[in-house]
């Protein structure tokens, strides 16, 4: 491999990074503006969205989550789904991301912590580009699963 | 166009990437560590930053934003402007980011979410580097501004 | 230099944001899932961690961190310890992050912020990547120590 190939390689690994970072930045902006159909594009085909024991989206199904009653009334309140900065590992066309989500809420004329959750995404190069093939979603309330979804790229 | 033409291109976006993001992380550290006048050269020399419809301040004028009695109040009292890590889309020497920002309040022994507001910037490059022609800051209070502002990069 | 040579230092310089990046990025995953031992290997061999007048942790203290009582409190009741994306200065082979953290914790139904903290890092390029050489932690409590760490790559 010559020198310009080699550092084809690095700067193909700098735009995934980048490209995945800018894909989960995106989440909050597309459920706070109530863009549905936006979000089904974010995953692969038959990609899954686990919140909890709670929801499980998949696929096309994930155009309805702004329609649910509980997020309608989010919006209507006036939120934002923050996330954090991710811890990002790269493996060829697969990537693993972790970071946190807090839900904040308007109550009054202050913001409270509705939600704070631990993700776990698992991503995937696909022809338009990188595409989430699975997201956990748990809430930080102390339980194990939250514990092991938030450490999910520390010990490995 | 060569190979390394092209890579050097694409190192290019990915230098525009990481110079925008840095701006932006350095918005709230300047007002903050009450530096007003570092304000200044973070927007081109006629840019503007709009507050919802409290307040516009355009060029020099940003030296003022850290010298608001409700500003310096925030400092005294223990504060951060807390930006999420932005959206960018790059268009040659223009680019827009979008993100959210908490102005987070200490209040006896916790800190409360005085202000959860959306955010589009849009930038320029100068001949000084990158820098903030635009921003538009709303409080995301339910009101359809905040809404559209947050969407600004996902539908197109 | 050829250019070669002059795009590999780019995309080196690029690397080393991005590195660090997703090492600040681990701070709270590292925490949040009791990873003590993993904690060591963020730092440095001598490297520091100064949090406030409290507590300062060197080497392999660190790992000392998860198992303090206050900490132990903090992961049973449900907590994150969200960092926001840094300003980072680079210098060959040391490097200067600021950022925000918040510790967000669990109380009843809802989260607060417990704590809000302004952080500079000292980094360094080691044989095994950048590690942390100092990291010191102060409260945004009004203080005028937070307030100049936090403005520590704000005046130059």
């Amino acid at each position: 491999m010559n020198g310009v190939e080699a550092l084809t390689r690095r700067v193909r690994a700098l735009e995934d990074r980048a490209e995945i970072a800018e894909l989960l930045a995106s989440f909050g902006p597309t459920v706070d503006s109530l863009a549905g159909s936006n979000l089904v594009s974010m995953w692969t085909s038959g990609g899954e969205y686990r919140v909890g024991e709670e929801f499980a989206f998949r696929g096309a199904e994930l155009a309805g989550l702004t329609e649910l009653p509980g997020h309608q009334a989010y919006v209507a309140a006036g939120c934002g789904h923050v996330l954090s900065a991710p811890q990002i590992r790269l493996d060829g066309d697969s990537a693993t991301a972790v970071n946190y989500s807090m839900v904040v809420l308007r109550e009054g004329d202050r913001w409270v912590v509705e939600r704070l959750s631990a993700n776990a995404w698992t991503l995937e190069r696909t022809g338009d580009g990188w595409r989430v093939r699975h997201r956990e979603n748990r809430l930080l309330d102390g339980g194990e699963a939250a514990t092991e979804i938030i450490g999910t790229l520390v010990r490995g």
